[in-house]
């Protein structure tokens, strides 16, 4: 425990910023103690209010309002961009030319242009550049990773993966960051990012889309009159904006080992407050997951018997990947939510940066993430060529 | 009563004809005294052991072994056809010809050719001519239609339909029919068409595919040593011969309302009986069903609360379609499953026959049977155009 | 086929009538051909116009209103008794004198003196006797006894069993006989002879019961203006009359082999519609049941890799008792209700009539049925006694 | 923020414990910024490899090995027990006259003269006392509580309550001190103490309770050779040892309110995880929870339109108590766990400590604590005398 300690700050705290200032004052609690004590430095918002609020919550010394103030803070060693996507390339850059250790979130970035941009930026640093996949640290998707890895569904059939939420059904939901830039950068980048990196993560590269389509349900809405957080609502204008992206999108995917997916997501699917879902099957098995119910998972295999075939719901426990180290009780059936998968997130990312021999999986570097956003780029050409397929190179 | 019989037969006493037989055995038991008695002439299968089962558990009169003699005998005036595909063109213009009503199993053919040649046989003819979609027959599909139809969802958002079976699964199942016949006769004929069938009736017309992508997990199978009744195993030779068409495949859709619909299909889905299921997402609402468990469906709508909002799980009962008089205990929670269906049907279908007044909803025509065709050939020609959209005339 | 023909006929055509009128009606439809020709003779129900559509519905000769005609009528040979439970002794015991083979609905009797008068009668007798538990037709149900039987969950540690319905919650719902009768002929004697006896049907006799309590939630209820069926609501007069028996009770229960049961009823249980369930749970595995989705149970065994530990969820179909030759369409996942098992119970009924060498599993005798009602009957002692226990002989 | 800062410490780091350590170190990360900072001094634990993890996980001073040092130490302000059941009282003693506030797990004392005592010690005493019942913290279990207290369900029912569990399944796990004590002490104690508490939080007190049951599945078990943490298995020795208490129980339960209830609770139901549940019925409306779903929960009631009536899902979100102000992300459909509630209930006690003005619904006192165990003696008297009611004072 002589080590030096390792200072973060976390930029953005709003709805997601939050998580992450609250995971990283938790990362000495999970997974033994290879890390360093972690100072936890700074918290900065342009909303003054949510940054103080967030620092003093989770314990960290300064709210600051410019991510600048972060950036020349030189006792500062890692950061998290928590911020509207579009930020995130002008932020990370700075960061990286600081020298310090990015945790950007997801999408990459809210363009192609800008997502290339920090790949090369990547390439160029000397600092661990990494992204907020977070549920690649779910412990029931990772134990469908490693069933599809162990081949214990056979021959794979077919992934379909959805990601379905509601928080754009309200048609008075104010015009946030969300509804602002091109096709892509709406239901598809905000959620689709997420179900093409779980389904990528579960059953590995998809090397072509087709059958891309997009639309919009609302076209409208109200430009709000002062900060929004989040999806919540908050007082608008009687002025009406543009939606400037999809509300909601399918496409086809085909994955590099031959098989198809089918994929679905939108903003505007009434009643579905979080609903990332997937199954992966085979010839030989099936798994399924529903984030709704963020601590179990449907497995299914083959038995020997036919008299007592049947999908198994699996009640997440010590069992599970990262559960056990992960949990404050070591026992099945104890539930857990996203906190943790930050919590565990931000570990790995500090694994990383300190170059700790056994660190946890590596996050998803810039360059697996300019891949989602190739992805999502491909389905929105797709669309705009009457769904015919689009490589993935 | 004094009403002369209606005399039906049975061509297929297979894994679906014997539904068809037990069917018509019960049309007076359901939806009032609408018909006149019904005379069970005759059950032909080519294997006779299963003609005379059938013929002798249902009540039929006659079990005969060739179709021919159905079509010859004159007494009859109403006949299921339920074998194979590529059988349905002749058995049907010969019926026709003869005079009789039919009532033909989905997909209506085992080519576009056929299917063409059949409705020409429809508009030429005139008899009664409807298909065996029995999911519309479904309390809660229906209901869900109603919901849709009624405007209770909001503007529509997304259909996601699957089709989900695993009766390919074993690669030592035999080269029954199934397996014949080019591409989009195989997931996609058998179950996709069920699966597009729901979506239209739900949803209204599907006017363009795309993203179409088909594939074949296992490309040989075991040729049969004897008849294979429905998905069961048989004996089978050592001999191998080659699946013609496809496993799985997957497709998004265009409604003529605007909305998008991703869809998925496979015979080789382990631990999956049966999974027909659907969510239909709109911006006011979400109603879901899966076949798996047939007499109840979820349905959300939004409540002026929103502290108790949530999806309700809705149990069959007289309060759905179809029920009240049709099921022998008029009381919601008593279960059903798709003998009921097959009722239904039958009753429907010899309603119009007789042309009672109020009948039920009619059954499918031949030109409606046509247009599932034409989207599971839009979805085989765009997954040979690498997934370009296909309009449906 | 030259056998002589079973004449049979269904006294009572309300809620539950119709059920035993549609079951002889497929009793050849199922299990083979071991049975004669059954010639539909009559429905009985002093509602005439009850009578008459259920004779129509189901293919009856005669509709008849007085039960006495039934007795009367020397060509009939089998009778169902599907009226109010006070009415089941002196209608069979007419039945019985008059030499006919009868299956009485559940509970036995209206009294505890009525039940011994009725077994008396039984003993006496030279005619199949048989109540109609229908639970124990379900297939699923079945397997779970076959689990128990078989050993397969280990040494038993409890079992929980409920039958929670709503048919009782409107306080305006009628006055039927349903609320007639003393304590115990209440949702003990109505929903809870059910749970007793899939209870014991499953895991051997109760030997004792304590605990009991039984309550009432709406003691008075207007009287009805003209016919009740089933749970209906109908006209209601402005007179309130006394409820005289219980909506709700719970008791405790040992079976033989040691351990115990839990076990509530109710039937003001608000969004019921059906609800009987149960937990069979064992030192080593676990099944669970619940009507509310009659086509599948959930089967937990330890597995060999503790990983994948999980309960199951069994759809049913032919790997099910009861199954294969029981449902038009063989195959697993298309469902089944309630109409299916008074189909097998009027087969196992007629079965036991004909003495045909290898019956399907015989229908609860009499004998059995006073055995139920004997722990309801403990169940009130019990209720009296402060909850002490009381022995079932 | 110049409040002096309050000093905590646990004792005991097992299953549970670190639960404790984990809660203290958020308690300033939830519900605003009530209370003062929070210095995380000492956890104590006779197995000292166990107390300096813990100690360095959650970032406490000290990890120390007997009791005795949290006692002596006079800068500690307010102390968890979280060690096996018989040692509650002496610490708690200790702990009180050293002027320490005290939250001490559940069950409260290993023996009803003990629980007395400790009451007697929280009415003397001038610090706060408190009592583990973390479910009372469930945001879900919350939210039905208030739907009993508002009345929407309507005149109860019954309350159906269970808590099964299978960490006793294994015959040869270890002999620990879960094991030891009389009747009662097993899973009653154990297990029954939760469900009884649940019961009486979300209906009010149980006045008598009849019907009691209890039942030892498994009578011998090894000796451990080492120290047990929670339901590990661990290195056992050839030696057997009895079984002191009860495996498994039932009883039936009175509310004040007039409705009865029914319980029942094993620590050998196989395959279930940690399956605290029960529905909560009214003649209005029912509400049901599994902790093995913890973010969620059934909702039922009247709805005006019959036809799409049916029991809700109820997805957890800020909507939900506890959630606003307690999640580091609000938003609906995120997950949540025990984790979260033993931070609330960290809270909570502190919070009463500072005696803030609008503290969190306090914790469970000891006097509230011996209610619940009275209830289990009851149970055990209820069982002594052939289930005869128990009445509570
Ligand atoms: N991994 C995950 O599960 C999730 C990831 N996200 C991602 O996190 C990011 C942020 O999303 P939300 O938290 O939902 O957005 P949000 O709108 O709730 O919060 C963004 C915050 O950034 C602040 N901000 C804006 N401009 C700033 C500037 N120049 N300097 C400092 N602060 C500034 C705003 O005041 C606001 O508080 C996005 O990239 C989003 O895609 C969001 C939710 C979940
Ligand atoms: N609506 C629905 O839910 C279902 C519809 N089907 C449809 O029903 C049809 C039959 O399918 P299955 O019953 O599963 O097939 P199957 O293979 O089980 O039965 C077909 C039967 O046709 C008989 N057959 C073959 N050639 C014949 C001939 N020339 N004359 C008389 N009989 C002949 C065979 O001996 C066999 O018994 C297909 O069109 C299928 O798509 C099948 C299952 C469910
Ligand atoms: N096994 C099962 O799942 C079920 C069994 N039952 C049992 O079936 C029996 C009947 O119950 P429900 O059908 O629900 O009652 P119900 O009240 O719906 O029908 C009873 C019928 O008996 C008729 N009836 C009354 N007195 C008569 C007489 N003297 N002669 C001829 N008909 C007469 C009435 O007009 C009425 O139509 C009861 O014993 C009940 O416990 C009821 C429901 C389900
Ligand atoms: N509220 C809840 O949800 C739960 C409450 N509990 C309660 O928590 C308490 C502890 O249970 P577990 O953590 O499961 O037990 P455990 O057996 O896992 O841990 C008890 C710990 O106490 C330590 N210990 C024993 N004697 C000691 C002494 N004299 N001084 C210091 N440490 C000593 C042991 O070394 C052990 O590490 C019990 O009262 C139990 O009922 C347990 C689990 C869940």
């Amino acid at each position: 425990m002589s080590k030096q300690p390792l200072s973060v700050a976390v930029i953005g705290a709003g709805m997601a910023g939050r998580s992450h200032a609250a995971g990283y004052r938790q990362v000495n609690t999970v997974f033994g103690d290879g890390l360093p004590p972690v100072r936890l430095a700074a918290v900065a918002d342009a909303n003054t209010e949510l940054a103080e609020d967030a620092a003093r919550r989770y314990g960290y010394e300064r709210a600051v309002a410019g991510w600048e103030e972060i950036v020349d803070d030189p006792t500062i060693d890692a950061v998290s961009i928590v911020v509207g996507n579009t930020l995130h390339r002008s932020i990370a850059e700075a960061l990286i030319r600081a020298g310090k250790h990015v945790l950007c979130e997801k999408p990459l970035a809210g363009s192609m242009e800008d997502a290339e941009a920090m790949v090369a930026a990547e390439n160029a640093a000397d600092v661990v550049t990494a992204v907020g996949y977070t549920y690649r640290r779910s412990p029931a998707i990772t134990a469908i990773r490693d069933h599809v890895r162990d081949n214990e569904l056979g021959e794979m059939t077919l992934f379909s993966g959805r990601y379905w939420a509601d928080y754009a059904c309200d048609p008075q939901g104010p015009l946030s960051w969300r509804f602002r830039g091109g096709p892509g950068s709406g239901a598809l980048g905000d959620l689709g990012a997420h179900a093409i990196d779980v389904a990528e993560y579960v059953c590995g590269p998809i090397v072509s889309v087709s059958g891309g389509a997009l639309s919009t349900q609302i076209p409208k809405r109200p430009l709000p009159l002062g900060a929004v957080v989040g999806h919540s609502s908050a007082p608008v204008s009687d002025e009406m904006g543009e939606v400037e992206n999809e509300d909601t999108a399918v496409f086809s995917a085909r994955f590099r080992s031959g098989f198809t997916g089918s994929f679905s997501v939108s903003r505007t699917a009434s009643g579905m407050p979080n609903g990332l879902a997937f199954d992966a099957c085979g010839v030989g098995g099936r798994a399924a997951f529903d984030w709704h119910r963020p601590a179990e998972y449907v497995f299914d295999d083959p038995q020997p018997e036919s008299r007592t075939r049947g999908a198994r719901q699996i009640i997440a426990g010590p069992q599970l990947p990262y559960f056990a180290g992960g949990y404050p009780m070591e026992a099945p059936g104890v539930g857990g939510g996203n906190a943790e998968m930050f919590v565990y997130q931000c570990r790995a990312f500090l694994d990383q940066v300190t170059g700790a021999p056994a660190p946890l999986p590596a996050c998803a570097s810039f360059a697996d993430a300019l891949r989602t956003m190739q992805v999502v780029q491909a389905v929105v050409e797709s669309s705009k060529n009457d769904g015919a397929a689009v490589d993935i190179s």
